[in-house]
């Protein structure tokens, strides 16, 4: 007699039917004290145990849902079950040393909780449906960002968290000290007082690819403002790409390549657990048709157009709602997809102005636009920023000093352009808005195991 | 004509025998102004260009190592050659903006340099053939290690680096604050003075596998210590799974069952770098014989031995060199691998005493020693640590107390015990180390691609 994971039992019933095996779990749902629907975490489905043994009743006092329990008995099929399966037990265990009251007063009642709610449970929260099936689609993204640039033969660049400096001058930086609970940061610490982290690993990433030519990074970058949006956290996932050769074109076609990927294989593998988010959303009447929107976005092309030519576009709506050069706002991306583009398809836009961008990015010939691009995705906006970077040693100085950045800092990297003119491009992914997309999910710290915003650790 | 990576030519060059490519790379070998070796950081293989005819000579003053190159040719078979293929070219381009000083004052000059050596441009040494060479073995273990959690149904969970508590006591901790430049950590900050970067994501991952049954968390953890050994940094990547209703013996046999996944993938899939790495150790006197040393390791049983044991016989070797209840350290575990068992085969000592252990692990009926395990490898020594987990909330908070620990801080942990007895175990590895194991690098700052330890960043 053999113990099995109730995934594994649903994924091989036809190989254990009428077999006898143990189950551990935990209380989901019972009635009348002869049905008890048991789940242990390996799947949003739970396996049905019916009792027709009264040796086997189990006392209503003794029951309640979230109790962890032990069951044997055999694996039969039930046509009538939605799932197939049942268990007859022939014997039965509550484990004790659980907390009524605690249990009954968290979220883990059976009865509908807010997102808002279940985050001031953030250590009980896996266990509800709801977020068990945002953290399993999570768990695929990850592992097939990982699948598709280890088949197209990149190489992972673990990029340091503990940094020196602020690499695009994009947001506010935490510093770091050894010295404990000391109130001083003297030069008795570890790094002489200039330890930060990380907001971006592109830097250290280039000079990996100047050695290895088509290289990643994927781990937690950091951003100290006080940001307390649906869309911002201080501590995210970031993925990051940068391949010599590149030009603007082939990262356009990268990035669409691997949004299109990750889709396919979203919807593929996670079809059980997308079905129950898109009756979830149902359910709190927020019509969302995950699966469609996905499958189209994989059926078709992604609309590419320039800064110059959105701003027209947008002027045209309200003239006084942008001007060249500035920067494009959530509000302006909202009036893009509701107004604009009404196709719910993402939207790539390139040649964004220099005076908006960071020191790195390579110049077009107009002198005033970047070789780069943004995307955008309905609902969640920017996704992916990118660009051709500047390879010549001159004008990367001249930027650099331009922007009054320290010159000293960034010899390394203005040595890498000593080694000649190898152009090369590169992209940046935050991947907890891109599970915001997939999951219909407004709020990004309901999509992250552990949500790190200003005043919450 | 198309443009081709060079590992993507040796991966399919049979197809594209005499027919015209274009390769991009940088020189890393030529002579008599005829032969040009090129590589482009996509595979430690050179591809060699054999100019034939005259007019495309290369001017020896244009000529040199490290400068980057562009040829159009014809891919021929050649028997002689020890790859197969070379090129015979009609075009070649030497682009310009190097720095020829730079270059030949750099380690990128044809000669061996040290490792530390290599070290001191870290941002150049991924174009060296050792550094780019563990770089590819590092990147494939990664994928692996998500790779073998993936296929057995785990579910990825990223566990915060920003931090309240010090999960185990476990060395110092680096504190952060958001206040940039100010001297002070005030309550200003925004995590009001308490952030601390990780230094195991353990108690967090417990919760989630209170809810999700099979966890595990791959990033990178902090120690402030100021400790600057071969085998320790300030930052490194940490392992860490957590299974619901695993034993200790579960815990040693899926310990074993990774190393030996791991070991057998990068054997079968890294061929060419193991290969490239005997021949450099054998270069200059360092005999390892790494394929040899992964097979033993895959084909045998590790030895598995009580801590009690391996103490009585670290005491027959000197009766003054450890007593039970002292930490197994480094110098022990030299004689364990020379003296005790000379075998080169990993070594699992279990049942480590309650006072070097931290609270939250399981404690045996004899009261004195913890349901744990040590995993030590030759050479590099411990590489996991793992253990059953304490499942009385009772006993749990008096272990608390009993170590002067915050039972505030814990208190969210310290709940989980209210859902039930529901027994689970886990464990940590440290990836970088076992890089090191693999390449047989000594120190463990190049095996990482910006090591991070004191007063370097």
């Amino acid at each position: 007699m053999k113990k099995y994971y109730i995934k594994d039992i649903y994924d091989i019933y036809k190989k254990l039917i009428n077999k006898k095996i143990i189950i551990k779990g935990w209380i989901k749902y019972y009635r009348n004290s002869i049905f008890i629907d048991i789940n242990d975490g390996t799947t949003i489905k739970n396996l049905q145990v019916i009792i027709k043994n009264k040796k086997f009743l189990v006392k209503e006092k003794e029951i309640n849902i979230g109790i962890p329990i032990k069951v044997i008995g055999k694996l039969v099929y039930q046509k009538k079950n939605i799932n197939n399966i049942e268990i007859i037990p022939n014997y039965i265990k509550i484990y004790k040393g659980y907390d009524l009251n605690y249990i009954n007063n968290s979220i883990l009642q059976n009865k509908y909780h807010k997102l808002s709610k279940l985050r001031e449970e953030v250590y009980l929260r896996f266990r509800t449906n709801i977020f068990s099936t945002i953290m399993r689609i999570r768990s695929l993204l990850f592992f097939e960002i990982h699948n598709f640039f280890n088949k197209n033969k990149y190489i992972l660049i673990n990029t340091p968290i503990i940094n020196k400096n602020n690499a695009e001058g994009a947001g506010e930086v935490f510093k770091i000290t050894s010295l404990g609970d000391s109130n001083n940061l003297t030069s008795k610490d570890l790094f002489n007082n200039e330890g930060k982290l990380t907001v971006s690993g592109q830097l250290e990433l280039e000079s990996a690819m100047y050695g290895l030519a088509k290289v990643y990074t994927f781990g937690p970058v950091f951003r100290a403002d006080n940001s307390n949006t649906f869309k911002h956290l201080s501590e995210f996932w970031m993925l990051e790409s940068e391949i010599m050769y590149y030009k603007l074109k082939d990262i356009i076609n990268l990035s669409i390549k691997l949004i299109k990927y990750l889709f396919k294989k979203i919807l593929y593998k996670c079809k059980n657990e997308l079905n129950y988010l898109e009756e979830y959303h149902n359910k709190h009447n927020r019509f969302k048709k995950l699966k469609e929107r996905l499958t189209k976005i994989i059926n078709n092309k992604f609309i590419i157009i320039s800064y110059t030519k959105i701003i027209k576009l947008l002027k045209k709506v309200d003239n006084n709602i942008i001007n060249w050069g500035d920067d494009i706002g959530s509000n302006h991306e909202k009036i893009i997809f509701n107004k604009i583009f009404n196709m719910s398809l993402p939207i790539v836009i390139y040649n964004f102005p220099k005076c908006i961008k960071p020191f790195y990015m390579n110049i077009n010939t107009d002198s005033d636009t970047t070789k780069s691009i943004d995307i955008l995705l309905p609902d969640i906006g920017e996704i992916i920023g990118g660009s051709e970077r500047e390879i010549s040693y001159k004008k990367l100085l001249k930027r650099i000093k331009n922007n009054n950045m320290n010159v000293k800092d960034l010899n390394w990297y203005l040595n890498l352009r000593k080694l000649g003119k190898i152009s090369h491009s590169g992209f940046g992914l935050g991947v907890d808005r891109l599970i915001q997309f997939i999951t219909g999910i407004n709020n990004i710290r309901d999509v992250v195991p552990f949500p790190i915003y200003p005043g919450h650790i």
